[in-house]
């Protein structure tokens, strides 16, 4: 019972999703769904990838509460939609649907749909996006793809950001490319730092290709 | 519709938290909830406490997926029971009791109970725990009591972990706390670091006069 309650939620969800897609891809946006824990650099990765990236982009953020990495965001100058779910754990393609209303798409090449942050829930619905892309952190550890597989299985890349802070902590690069291989072995993986902006070139040149092939 | 699904799930676990609280109780086990993002360090904050306080301790270890957390704390000897949720996003009541039912419990003083990695849906659902403590780490950044109001304004104290890399990340101590008294004037906030050792003594000490005046 309780689980068909979840099945007929999902089947809605899928729906919509597919009605956003046709959105971004009537305009020729590629959207991008970011997913991360708390703290892991959601809103920093966006900031910089706007500053680097030669292509326009247009931001919707969402969070449980408050509107600070809006602020960040518009304070920038881009164009951004904040998203306040209330209570829920994840965004949803309604959700999105609704953003996408506040939000001028035209002539932008990337909208980044920065979740909520939180390693379980947000995998489980689709937004419509093209790519899926994982945020994750030094100092969270290297076994995180191995304690939340479904979503490190699900993503196109994974972005190991906060890597300056590698000397101060017991972290294996091994350990934790090989937890991500086994799930996903086509993840492209960008160790880089926000903060120094070492590695930021990779993650760049991956965009751009993406916007040139896709 | 869906809102009444959710009161009614709501309302069944309230009432197995009740009977995991009697048994609690009646064992004299002071049962402790742990709710932190992935990798703030809510084992590690278990391990060192387990070091330094003079107290049986038992441990409950919540994750998604994998036996990566209890087989740490196995190791130092610590009775443990490790629930895998499959993709469910927290603990809740039926788990926990479920959990119970494996552990011995007799002559313990606190049962630990570590939630999955998650700010948001634990928050949620009583385990029948008489404390929650929420666990910060200092590379999640200074403002996740603003964008996580729901848990922080739930718990009788906050760790805030990882305090040895406060000379190499942004973090405003003052806003942070001002976060959390904001919400929840009589949380206690313990700065401290689980690497270093540092702060932990009043982390201890805390614990100490819940298990004498509870």
């Amino acid at each position: 019972m309780k689980i068909e309650v979840v099945k007929n939620i999902l089947d809605a969800n899928d729906q919509i999703a597919y009605l956003n897609r046709e959105a971004f891809d009537s305009l020729d946006v590629i959207a991008i769904n970011i997913m991360a824990s708390p703290g892991a650099g959601k809103t920093s990765l966006i900031l910089k990838t706007a500053e680097l990236l030669n292509l326009p982009i247009a931001v919707i953020e969402g969070d449980v509460a408050s509107t600070i990495d809006s602020e960040k965001i518009a304070s920038k100058g881009i164009s951004v939609v904040q998203i306040n779910t209330g209570g829920t754990c994840h965004l949803d393609a309604p959700m999105v649907k609704e953003a996408l209303k506040r939000i001028k798409l035209e002539g932008i090449k990337f909208l980044f749909i920065e979740n909520v942050g939180n390693l379980i829930c947000p995998a489980s619905f689709e937004l419509g996006e093209h790519l899926k892309v994982a945020v994750s952190s030094v100092p969270e550890g290297d076994d995180k793809p191995y304690k939340y597989p479904g979503l490190f299985s699900k993503v196109s890349a994974v972005v190991l950001n906060k890597i300056d802070i590698l000397p101060y902590i017991d972290f294996n690069m091994e350990y934790f490319q090989n937890g991500i291989k086994a799930l996903n072995p086509k993840a492209q993986i960008f160790p880089l730092s926000c903060k120094t902006g070492e590695g930021l070139d990779k993650w760049i040149k991956w965009l751009e290709s993406e916007a040139v092939n896709r």
